[in-house]
């Protein structure tokens, strides 16, 4: 295992990455494009990552042999165990598809798949926010709100490879209906997306002025990426909206803690954007909902990796502990 | 590891018993007596189990040698590393008592302790109703809900050991206060002491002359018992009641289905002596509050050991994935 390279593909509805790295995280190539999955089928896809892969191969004239695996990194719901991916939402067409299969056919090498969010999890629990733990829980706070969970040194998978799926825990009862059917989700009340409807349905009376002359004027373009953006230039509407889905979140991250009792937990996306301005009603909430031994045996982070995060993420399921 | 015993300590508030048992959870011989923790010091009772222990080795005329081990279950918190209990609220007095190395000292032998719910959990994943699955959480509804988790066949401990707390996570953010001083959690909502809560406060325009007649009459004597009796009967006010909290409870189940996509989730107390009455309001709100390809991997299902759990949790400290 020593000193082997990686080869870390990931699959995002936007664009689509393959790196080379080595085992302790640094990337030696790296190629990406646009995925177009509404443009080229999957195979299409599949064909033109693995292509790539071996461009890298050869641009850094590495033998086969010095290869230990290829990490995949994919959009879920899909079969850690068989490789197969089912309809993702942000790859439309990809139903049933044998991912893992492909690559060990296509590259002559093992493959490993996970679902992105456990991915990047892995990624910030080996390079990242959660180096040097043992029980660890990333989540991101993007479009939606995904997540990973390790516990005591491993990756949870579950019983069909949904464990993790932090997000969709209920926060309020007959809360705003949430994207996946269900109502008062976390990731109703906290992502991107909930942040922009919470500033839209709260921008009365002229208090929204500032967030909406950042989205051009169109109460339907405010994004979550202009809340944040007026916040910091000190915007009180925008500070409270802010104030207010971080309580949601703290809520969520508390109902982690008390279950799973983590060293860490890194937030991802506009938690790293925003810094402080949602990191301090996070702290807050969870200072209320979750107990003082468990707050005091846990750190609240924001993901260190950034970008990095998703080239990492498919490399990261190759490192184990020995490392 | 093969043919040998195991020597069981349960120290509860009220009772605390020693069994020795085979590695198939056959227990061949049993002590208990009253703990009257108010009565005696942690070493005098301490002492008292160690005695018993000798007993029942002595009984079955036991070579030292034949015993792998004594697993111990207390109420924590407690350190399951150094063996030192904290200050249990059913155990007044017992601040930072060694009770592993005290045992180790007293029998010779090597010793295991973990936290009451956490080592029912490991017995009905071992010998109940969790036997043969890899992903598993125990939940108590009793005078608290108290919890248990099972993630790839091993159980959960967290960064001190005090995962699973899943009693005490928020399903009302603004709802009742808890014992814990939290609002809201799923124990002051759905564990026995909430239920009868519950109809007292309901107890409205004579709806509830049943209840209050098997509580001899006094609003302040009702117990979730007496709920139960009552929807039994067919009460409305009662099966009611059970309803309510079986929402709550079916809430926090979702909760911890979607953060670990386990494939059988175990239902203690309330739920074995209210049976469909609480389960199928449990199951209710499940189907709304959980992921349908979540739900279809997971059984719900009654805790299967009954007062034998509490005897085999610590003797499940001691059987491991070879047996």
């Amino acid at each position: 295992m020593d000193g082997k390279l990686i080869i870390g593909v990931d699959i995002g509805g936007t664009k689509s990455a393959v790196v080379l790295a080595t085992e302790k995280g640094e990337i030696r190539q790296r190629r990406s494009e646009p995925t177009q999955p509404d443009l080229r089928g999957p195979l299409e896809v599949l064909e033109r990552l693995a292509a790539m892969a071996r461009e890298l191969l050869t641009a850094e004239n590495v033998p086969s042999g010095a290869v230990q695996g290829v990490g995949v990194s994919c959009g879920g719901p899909l079969d850690t165990k068989t490789g197969v991916v089912y309809a993702p939402p942000n790859l439309p067409g990809w139903e049933g598809v044998p991912v893992k299969q492909f690559f060990e056919k296509a590259l002559a090498l093992p493959v490993r798949i996970e679902n992105d969010a456990n991915a990047t999890a892995l990624a910030e629990w080996r390079f990242g926010a959660g180096k040097g733990t043992r029980n660890f829980v990333f989540l991101t706070m993007g479009t939606g709100i995904g997540g990973g969970v390790i516990i005591d040194g491993r990756l949870a998978h579950g019983a069909n490879d949904l464990a993790g799926e932090i997000g969709h825990q209920t926060i309020l009862m007959n809360g705003p209906l949430c994207g996946c059917g269900k109502r008062g989700c976390l990731e109703a009340l906290a992502s991107g997306p909930a942040i922009a409807r919470l500033a839209r349905e709260s921008a009365l009376y002229g208090r929204h002025r500032r967030v909406l002359t950042l989205a051009g004027g169109r109460p339907a373009d405010i994004t979550a990426h202009h809340i944040v953006e007026a916040a910091k230039e000190g915007d009180p509407f925008a500070i409270q909206i802010l104030e207010e889905a971080g309580t949601y979140m703290g809520v969520g991250i508390a109902n982690v803690m008390q279950m799973l009792n983590p060293e860490c937990i890194a937030l991802g996306t506009i938690a790293v954007h925003a810094g402080d301005l949602i990191m301090k009603p996070i702290e807050a909430a969870v200072e209320e909902f979750a107990w003082k031994r468990i707050r005091d045996a846990c750190r609240i982070v924001p993901a260190a990796l950034g970008d990095r995060g998703q080239d990492l993420a498919a490399v990261a399921l190759w490192i184990t502990d020995s490392d």
